[in-house]
């Protein structure tokens, strides 16, 4: 093939041929999940965690990924122990994170079992966020509670308040919208060894 | 004051003064979600609905939001009635809906009551679907049903899997990343009046 037909055939090519397969869907899902941890412009860097509030209303908010061990299938944010969202999981354990990646077409999907660490067992986790970031914890009075004015508040870093969601996935659903649209759950308890779905 | 320290003057007016007022503040939540309806490339044209799943997982997937209502606070999102969403509200009618609107840094948190309308109570809505969107309702097997294959599915339009999720929203939780930090939540119970929170 001469350059300009490896090229045309190159066009032509499927850009995400990882979507037809199982085992290299399920790893892309984990290389744009670690791509937010190490790319604060990238998609996953800001996915959108869901609880379900104490009132057993469900709840939604943007958070930030903080760590990603695709051995463990554990995914890590950092959160103020006082926020609503604390108090959710310390009732009900369970959330979902929803990140949808444009640049590979990619909705990734996870359900997970959260574990609520503080204390001794984040020091050595808060001795490396940065002076700048640590202000995210910290706040008087605490974060959703109701201000006389907009600004009557004070953020002010306290390893106290502190802490980490450590996720662990229990389940990803992938949908991929190419020109076909595939779909795919992969559960912790087969090792991932994925599921085709109707998408 | 001359045209350039006028333009001096403006280029350091605060781009978002809405955040400052609780009325203004709610004004630009609506702003933004009719946005969604209208204009395909709007942050709020793809929010994340979070609902209880039938097993007591949370669960987060992308929507397209269709319409919005400020006057009634309703909002609609269209759906295959065999989706899992749907099962997931028949048993627990109640959703959150997010939205991270870039642009003027804002954070929408929504929290709805779901009515899922279906058959002549959406006969007008069907009508008015483009032909080729329909394909996104009616699948063969059902969404999220699993397949032996990824492209062992066929969709093909269907009006009785066509249903309209109204979300009734309940609660509004509005956060600004400006310069300063705010916060509002807005309930319909008093009316829409807003209510600082700690941000």
């Amino acid at each position: 093939m001469t350059g300009k037909h490896a090229e045309q055939a190159g066009m032509r090519r499927d850009p995400h041929p990882w979507a037809a397969d199982l085992t290299a869907l399920h790893a892309q899902v984990w290389t744009r999940l670690l791509r937010g941890v190490h790319d604060r412009h990238a998609a996953a860097r800001h996915p959108t965690l869901a609880t379900i509030g104490t009132d057993g209303m469900p709840q939604a908010r943007t958070v930030v990924l903080r760590a990603a061990e695709k051995s463990a299938a554990t995914l890590d944010i950092h959160t103020d122990l006082h926020s609503a969202k604390v108090a959710e999981l310390r009732e009900i354990p369970r959330a979902g994170l929803h990140v949808w990646d444009a640049a590979p077409h990619l909705q990734i999907r996870i359900e997970a079992e959260v574990a609520i660490l503080s204390g001794t067992e984040v020091t050595s986790i808060w001795d490396r966020v940065p002076a700048p970031s640590r202000l995210a914890y910290g706040s008087t009075p605490a974060p959703g509670q109701p201000i006389t004015g907009a600004l009557a508040y004070a953020k002010s870093p306290d390893p106290e308040a502190f802490g980490v969601l450590r996720l662990s996935v229990q389940a990803i659903d992938a949908l991929h919208l190419g020109p076909d649209h595939r779909r795919a759950r992969f559960i912790r308890d087969d090792g991932w060894a994925g599921q085709w779905l109707a998408p």
